[in-house]
């Protein structure tokens, strides 16, 4: 595993890594462009639900590095997803009870990459996100998450919802963060466990939540809402390391 | 403390704002955003006779410090620093023992702000910060911190070290975290306690670690060096909670 990222310049090549299933992160289109080729990427990038941001040729011409890119740039990530098997896999290598964190939609790369990062440290056998408007293994999440984007697999799924399903049948209990749930000291969270964190605005989405089998709550004391999507993985994670220790 | 315009970004920034009774000169609102937060701000605008202006979106990205500014920009009033004497205070009205955030050189906006936010929720009574290179309470920094920063109170100091001694002087006890130290479960964090986090890249300094009663390690798994600075700070926080609950 390892990660870089390069761009793909040109509409043909562009058209050519979406039929190939490159996963491409983002792209850059000249404002205004509406010829067929253009067309043809504009419905791949829905498809694939790649970010579109529509620039000027200026724009273009600046981050173009082979001076060929005919209105479109992709940038593309060179990082190779796991797959769910990958990631039980590792822990049946470690001889470990697995311990899966499921990302429900983290929308912000920073989040996305310190939390790859506390997996990394917290012991975790790997990372499960959505397939859709959630963040995607970018540059900004390689650097974030610190070099664990090189241990840690991540792997890219459909249906979070049926993920859990399928992983509840290998034995896994699902644990969720939201408030309302029983504080986490009070709950078991020693055997083979997937942790859930949610969107930073709207936490974890109702039919992820349906699955799990527990909803844990950090106890607050303060004035505001609750805790930074990647400090509130944290402290769960930790939660679970402890009561694994003992 | 200087008066300086300070602006803060975001929807829910901007309510926050609001709802902790701060002073708002000025708010910029994209044209034509009609949404429920958006409705409620410009109720509170209303209410608190804030000059509102509806501008394009090309002028509030101009305006961005962040870059997230959700379509609401508001201009405060700067941000009033607190004194230690305000944060002990703050806790002998509580009547609780001292908590305090101690950040060495903490750079990173976004890990200030979460770090405040994590005080906030934590319990803690105040965050004390250094006069120096560190990052200052900007506009990323209240968009981070989700509001805390209207509630717990930042105080900055010349020098650290100084500060931990004198706060030794009124019974608190210092913990600093670093991965050569014991670990946290294995330590007493209950009483009043002054917990210090280090610098980003290089740690907690010399200086300061040499002022410290206890060095605290977050029990490590994984195959990189550590984790974000504001998930530790979450860990070492939620760890004095847990003890303190008990």
């Amino acid at each position: 595993m390892g990660y870089h990222e390069f761009t793909i310049e040109g509409r043909n090549a562009v058209i050519e890594a979406y039929r190939s299933g490159k996963t491409i992160d983002k792209l850059f289109i000249l404002d205004g462009c509406q010829d067929g080729p253009v067309m043809t990427i504009k419905r791949e990038a829905k498809k694939n639900d790649t970010l579109v941001k529509f620039v000027t040729k200026e724009r273009l011409d600046q981050m173009s590095e082979t001076g060929k890119h005919q209105g479109v740039i992709a940038i593309a990530a060179a990082y190779d997803y796991a797959s769910v098997e990958d990631i039980l896999n590792n822990a049946k290598k470690k001889g470990e009870q697995p311990f899966i964190f499921i990302l429900d939609n983290i929308e912000d790369p920073h989040n996305l990459g310190a939390i790859i990062r506390t997996a990394n440290l917290s012991g975790a056998h790997g990372v499960i996100i959505p397939k859709n408007r959630a963040a995607g293994l970018t540059a900004t999440v390689a650097r974030t998450s610190a070099g664990a984007l090189n241990y840690t697999p991540v792997a890219k799924v459909t249906n979070l919802a049926k993920t859990i399903e399928d992983l509840k049948k290998e034995g896994l209990w699902f644990v969720c963060a939201d408030m309302d749930g029983q504080v986490m000291y009070d709950l078991d969270l020693k055997g083979p466990i997937g942790l859930v964190i949610g969107n930073e605005g709207e936490g974890v989405g109702r039919l992820v939540k349906e699955k799990c089998d527990m909803v844990a709550s950090i106890p607050m004391k303060g004035d505001i809402d609750s805790l930074n999507a990647s400090v509130a993985a944290g402290v769960l994670a930790f939660e679970i390391v402890r009561q694994r220790r003992s």
